[in-house]
């Protein structure tokens, strides 16, 4: 709807590119788009030097800017994690093609055959941080649905974007696709970021990938439609029954299996009427993980028993996604209250309930809005790999379009085709 | 994601409203639904008196500001109006609740269950302009769908749709459900409609209805998820190899039986193979169904020898949504250029071809990326009712979340159910 000069802009020169090259993109059937990214597996390890000799650039201004080793080492691209990387698009060359699905379809009264299939988005936009991976990853999900994608990656990361870029072009025109498939968003600035936000009518979706601020940022101030991604306040309700072991383990499992992803839960919830019996053994355990509990009264006054390091929980802690070694605790009267304390804090991703009660299973489920609700299963389930998607682009908040992990399908939207023989109303 | 102070506004007040009552509203069984829908036909039925007292007020405001007397028809409720308003509601109730469907499940290999569901959106707002019918249209199919309903409609019918939403609002009490899940946006100026646009949070999609100018405002402006609706700048392509009849027959419908909607024909693009034949025709016809001809060229060479009224075309033709006796009308040399021509100016509505040829039609349904395409069949047949679907909330022109006319199931999203019995990762 908007009109765009792009002889302004290098940003919108690349969306206008990117558009032409959907359009070549959208109508290829799966193998074309297999081949392509088997090329694009190929190039990666066969020029594996180049890359991590780009990532020693990065890596290098990294550390002479006082980065955390931890930061590093996510940025740090060797040959092993690159076959990683390019046994990843392999895997992704190997999933079915979600183009031309047909989604739904039936003869109407009148005799015309009705069927909605699916079609590629057009141009996709991903915004993202630190990890030089997620460049190869995204592109290869969103070629082998049809789509071109934009690339906006961390300045942290340039010189290896830029080198990882130019290989994934290569190897998609070798393959007879136009390389503008597959484009790097030019300019580490943050205005670079600020006119993709802007390109409604070029750009079809725009993906935020990292932390809260960058996600808050895109979704308020983007024109271009945004699919938010990512951010877990995730919950784990202990409720009146509940088996002790189970309850202890997925507790664990949730919070300290791996504390820096989304799916990570944030809070405890315990109903009263077990916590006497659950609290001293959670948070003995909690504190055999590392965990620094952030307790209500209720939870403060069982940890002065336990050996686990207790402070008093507030608001922030309430709404917050710690992603360390820290959960919010509290003690709830009834599995309402529990849903209560959910609704008004979450971030809508996943929330478990352990229970042996199949009423308060189901009531917990039917009034849990998030993504993912689990029932005696660990919250780090949620994860396209998990649910056997084969992949994952993020894992989407928001309620329109996808919710909950996002794979081939959910970079795809549908076209009808009506067929007649003349017919008319 | 934003922090929103009720206390200052009222629009951000009866939002948060909704959204404790569609909490209340999502878990509803069908029945519960049903109830209150059948209980706001009657309603309407029963205050019919007291609906036209309330049109009669804007419709004679309407009069004296001298509005045209084809809008005060817009605006105007008769009793019979009314009566098939409630018929429309009772048909809504007898539709299959799209809440709980199993989109998707499975059993994954480590024994978790894995259900996807169809879940309410939450608290759905709808912006629309005079009639007052949607009003009613729109709160039955939200409140079927489980949503919560914010309703913005035209300060022009804002007497009548006070009316109708005070109806509403006490069948759907009497019926037990809360009196929130219906709600008529307080205000008359543009500053409400602002505040909506700014809502993110507590309303989950806001839907335009209307103008292209109500929505290209929408669209640019809200942070809240919007879904673009109904600009229909739709064409019919007459291939080369194509019957005369048929052809004179989809162009006639598609433009002729109803300018005055999205799904009417704007453009009509000829091969160059076919122009002698068909366009004296098609020229002759349209000119009987009182159409005027913008044109290119070749086809102001041809209405030289019609009785055809034709004017030259310019880009702002090739653009026009007229919903008017005026179509835009060029030959061009091949299927693909009419490709290019409809991907430039088209507005993604609804796009006919005119064939014989299988390879042609199949050519053109792959290229053409429209929420439809239609294959011998005229553009008019997009629409809710026609496709099936029982009801329509518009006619999506996004490509996220929903494309083409949307019915109950694109009132909602969905979540994924985890079931274990103790899983962990």
């Amino acid at each position: 709807m908007t009109s765009l000069d792009a002889t302004t802009s290098p940003v919108l020169a690349a969306a206008r590119r990117a558009r032409t090259a959907a359009a070549a993109v959208a109508p290829l059937p799966r193998s074309a788009k297999d081949t392509a990214l088997l090329a694009v597996a190929d190039a990666l390890e066969a020029r594996t030097a180049e890359i991590t000799a780009a990532n020693a650039v990065d890596t290098d201004k990294a550390r002479a800017a006082g980065t955390s080793e931890t930061v590093i080492d996510r940025l740090t691209l060797t040959p092993e994690r690159i076959r990683a990387i390019a046994s990843d698009v392999r895997d992704v060359a190997a999933l079915p093609d979600p183009v031309g699905e047909v989604v739904r379809g039936s003869t109407l009264p009148n005799g015309i055959d009705l069927r909605q299939i699916r079609v590629p988005l057009g141009v996709v936009g991903i915004i993202y941080e630190a990890r030089p991976n997620v460049t190869v990853d995204a592109a290869a999900l969103c070629l082998k649905s049809g789509n071109a994608v934009l690339l906006r990656g961390s300045s942290s990361a340039y010189a290896s974007n830029t080198a990882l870029v130019a290989i994934l072009r290569d190897a998609v025109e070798s393959a007879g696709l136009p390389a503008d498939a597959v484009q790097l968003v030019p300019g580490e600035s943050r205005d670079s970021v600020r006119e993709l936000m802007r390109a409604r009518g070029l750009v079809d979706v725009l993906i935020p990938r990292g932390g809260a601020s960058l996600i808050k940022t895109v979704v308020e101030e983007s024109t271009v439609p945004v699919i938010e991604t990512g951010t877990g306040n995730c919950h784990v309700y202990v409720d009146a029954q509940a088996d002790l072991d189970t309850a202890v383990e997925i507790l664990l499992n949730s919070k300290a299996q791996r504390p820096s992803v989304c799916n990570a839960a944030e809070t405890l919830l315990v109903h009263r009427d077990i916590a006497d019996a659950f609290l001293p053994r959670a948070l003995d355990a909690l504190a055999d993980a590392g965990v620094t509990v952030h307790g209500d009264a209720r939870v403060l006054a069982a940890a002065e028993d336990s050996k686990v390091t207790a402070v008093a929980a507030t608001d922030e802690d309430w709404a917050a996604e710690y992603l360390s070694y820290d959960i919010a605790a509290g003690v709830v009267d009834s599995l309402d209250a529990a849903v209560d304390h959910i609704r008004r804090w979450t971030s809508g991703h996943t929330e478990a309930i352990v229970t042996t009660s199949q009423a308060a299973a189901r009531r917990f489920t039917q009034l849990v809005d998030s993504t993912t609700v689990a029932v005696n299963a660990s919250t780090r389930f949620t994860d396209g790999g998990q649910f056997g998607f084969g992949a994952e682009i993020g894992i989407s908040t928001q309620k329109l379009h996808a919710r909950g992990p996002m794979g081939l399908p959910e970079l795809t939207s549908t076209k009808y085709i009506v067929t007649g023989d003349g017919h008319v109303r």
